[in-house]
């Protein structure tokens, strides 16, 4: 936007929003004139919002996940089963796996992958906490990282760091995924869909 | 979201951020938790960017641009030729042909296509204003709207409002873009510059 059509205030909001994943400068452009049109029902609450959010919401000092009460609603939770911790990358991770209700678990957010050429090496990560969690009434370890090279190389090391602390150390099952059709899946899965073919 | 994994804060905010334009809901969940991870550098930032172009910036009452003075800084520039109003659907369309930086006139932004549809009549669109601009020294008034069916039935209802002014009514011209292949034309534009043929 050039310096004569509007102030820096529209250009200042239009950068912070273009740095929002997912918003490139045009969609940004878009999003900061839809919130000056909107203001009463979109702009001010949304600053509400992002305020109320920075004053209330902290990391979970136990697992890393972000919650209002600290340690986190899943932590402090007597339900779940404190046998096993699912290791995660990203709360995101965390999210979708609570979303899909299929395991009742505590957790441990990584935050991240090992990444030795962008500087992450395992101090970066959240992984020290988790050695120290590790025994019981834990049981098991359960490494839901993505099954990219990143997600699976920091699998190994994070298995490597667990052994000889008594707790098994499992990972995802790989194979073709529900719906998927064999002629759109890349050579990968469907090598290790037949390596880990099951009986019917 | 699951209500298990986090307070209604972080929903509340991600709902919100899922309403601004190019933000799907995955995508406000991505935006929100990368908000939450940097509260110095962007949250607070944003929140702060939001609440000023809340105070400050204001609709001009001429044109329908917006600034943080009013009349806009484009109304009130001595420089800018006074002969000839450029009427635009939206705002961004004003940003995108003054980035381009190819006419130095006054603006009209319509705010919008008449839809009947959609229930936007002449009334909902900043006409009446343009109607009352449209006296000396305006001598055109250049209709750049969009390209689409909805466009082209407002310029034909602003070009019938228009005529008695005294002012000429302009579009642009229709044509093959800058680096276009006519292989991956539509029909509309390639019989439009077909019958628009210009000598060279």
């Amino acid at each position: 936007m050039s310096k004569k059509t509007a102030g820096s205030e529209i250009e200042r909001l239009i950068a912070l929003l273009a740095r929002l994943p997912g918003l490139g400068h045009r969609s940004a452009r878009k999003a900061a004139l839809t919130l000056l049109k909107r203001r009463v029902d979109l702009l001010q609450p949304l600053a509400a919002a992002l305020n109320e959010a920075a004053a209330k919401i902290v990391e979970c000092p136990n697992c890393g996940n972000i919650d209002t009460v600290s340690p986190c609603t899943i932590c402090q939770d007597p339900r779940r089963d404190a046998t096993l911790i699912v290791v995660v990358e990203e709360i995101g991770d965390l999210w979708a796996l609570e979303r899909a209700g299929v395991v009742n678990s505590l957790y441990h957010v990584l935050g991240g992958h090992l990444s030795p050429l962008d500087g992450v090496g395992p101090e970066q990560l959240n992984l020290a906490k988790l050695i120290e969690r590790a025994v019981p009434p834990v049981k098991e370890v359960l490494l839901a990282l993505n099954s990219t090279v990143e997600g699976q190389s920091t699998a190994h090391y994070v298995t490597e760091q667990l052994q000889g602390h008594g707790v098994a150390v499992t990972r995802l099952a790989q194979g073709v995924p529900m719906g998927g059709e064999l002629d759109y899946l890349d050579e990968g899965t469907l090598a290790a869909a037949i390596k880990s073919r099951r009986p019917i």
